[in-house]
């Protein structure tokens, strides 16, 4: 079986767990009040990639325990995906499509938006604090997403900083800030779960640092690749409207080192973060294939 | 010592003790991105009354635990907070005043505004998991903030249900449900926290249920104090805008119970919120005092 067809396989059936755990977490579009429920599964099943999730369970096989960190991989996604509803409000980002779908706030309206997105912000802990967890790996896993997702150093500080630097020529700092904290952030926190899982909230803090180091380096080629990508693809291959870094004058990656120095830095990255996996054995295969996945991507 | 000036004690008291733990768990606005932290110490620091730490410390106190709980409880406050500054926005109630000052979106925008809610949210679960509490007691506190601030009975489903309803004829069950989702369910938890606190995280059954029926009732009745208010009170003394509710064709109490009615019902409320308290001793003397402050306060 060849490199692809194996890698293939292993994301299709981490994803198809991940989404049949997010079906069963979220209440049905017939739970009262019934319009939010529908705004949060119209976005949240609009087709997503779930590179979140399935690099939670990645990182949970290579510490070892391959299943059962499904559910609280899935508030990685529920955090991920009412970013996304808020950042494409009209009074930020401003975009009507998101993965190929009308954005929530044009299929439901601005207000029932901006509640889908507190909701699964509120959703993602909730997740967290009512499954068969010790309360060590909850509580550690609650400290990890809302600092992962916070303002100093995280993902809402990376969005602010971001909107904040639209239209001024960035310095180096500022875009590398932004990428660490509004993308890289959460990443890495994803790729923390699988230890935190795996050693029940307190774990070896070699192989958690190790895991840190690896998810902050994708992280970072993840954000790189999709800036790299809003300026060399289509609207249609992305599923959300290419080409607007450079009409909001954003501070990315290409504005600062252009498209070949910004996928060689993307290249450097994965480089890095395969090197902290180097005292992993047979069981990071997962974690090696997304990170080479996440750097070729093309969509 | 006259009741009034043991209770206005006791409040002030417990306020600064709150207020003091905000000003240390709130970043500060010099903390990059600054913007973000001047919008949510902008409205956390704009007058609160700060009812649902102040209860959760006074049903400590009522369990034997009267100090230690006020981290935690702050972060009822910041999930208050959230709610008012999404609640202000242009796409949903679009009130530019709020607590006397400007709404945080009039003061900071509306993007900034909506970061900031969503911060205040990740905020208040960053708090329960980083103190020093018993990880038994952080999980089950932030089950009990997550699911009185969620959809299903909880304070966003409230919204929603509270948006959907205007302009309808409002049944008596529909305007139930928006006062016990919308308001009582926070409120309620606010108190439960007590018990979480005092018993890290596993509380007595019977003391647990007293307090939950003790604050779904003075929930529901600081609802309806509320609605009553914003119809027979001028803007100056709410600190909001007054009238509000009429204009916009709520589905609340006075709408369809009058006002007497209203008053007589939050009346019945405070009487069923201290005969749950039946069963305990002086030391659940600030919930009791508190339960009259909310029916009969004027702002």
């Amino acid at each position: 079986m060849g490199l692809t067809t194996r890698l293939d396989d292993y994301v299709s059936d981490r994803r198809k767990r991940v989404d049949r755990e997010l079906e069963r977490l979220l209440p049905h579009s017939d739970t009262p009040p019934g319009t939010i429920h529908a705004a949060m599964r119209h976005s949240v099943f609009a087709g997503g990639k779930r590179i979140r999730p399935i690099l939670a369970i990645a990182a949970a096989e290579a510490c070892g325990s391959p299943f059962g960190i499904e559910a609280p991989a899935c508030a990685l996604e529920c955090v991920h995906t009412y970013s996304l509803i808020h950042d494409d409000l009209p009074a930020l980002d401003n975009d009507d499509l998101r993965r190929g779908e009308p954005a929530c706030h044009k299929a439901f309206g601005e207000s029932t938006a901006i509640l889908a997105g507190d909701a699964l912000q509120t959703l993602a802990f909730q997740i967290l604090a009512t499954q068969d967890l010790p309360a060590e790996t909850t509580a550690a896993m609650v400290a990890e997403l809302a600092t992962a997702g916070g303002t100093v150093d995280g993902m809402i500080g990376g969005q602010v900083a971001d909107i904040e630097a639209e239209g001024y020529d960035p310095t180096d700092g500022q875009v590398e800030y932004i990428h660490r904290a509004k993308t890289a952030a959460l990443i890495r926190a994803s790729v923390r779960f699988g230890s935190l899982y795996a050693e029940a909230g307190t774990p070896n803090s070699m192989r958690h640092e190790a895991l840190s180091q690896y998810g902050a380096k994708i992280g970072l080629a993840f954000q790189i690749v999709d800036d790299v990508l809003d300026v060399v693809s289509s609207s249609d291959a992305l599923g959300k409207t290419a080409g607007k870094d450079a009409s909001q004058s954003k501070a990315t990656y290409p504005a600062l080192y252009g498209i070949e120095g910004s996928r060689q830095r993307a290249r450097e990255c994965l480089g890095e973060a395969l090197r902290a996996l180097d005292g992993f054995d047979e069981r990071a295969w997962g974690l090696r294939a997304i990170a080479d996945l996440i750097v070729s991507r093309t969509s």
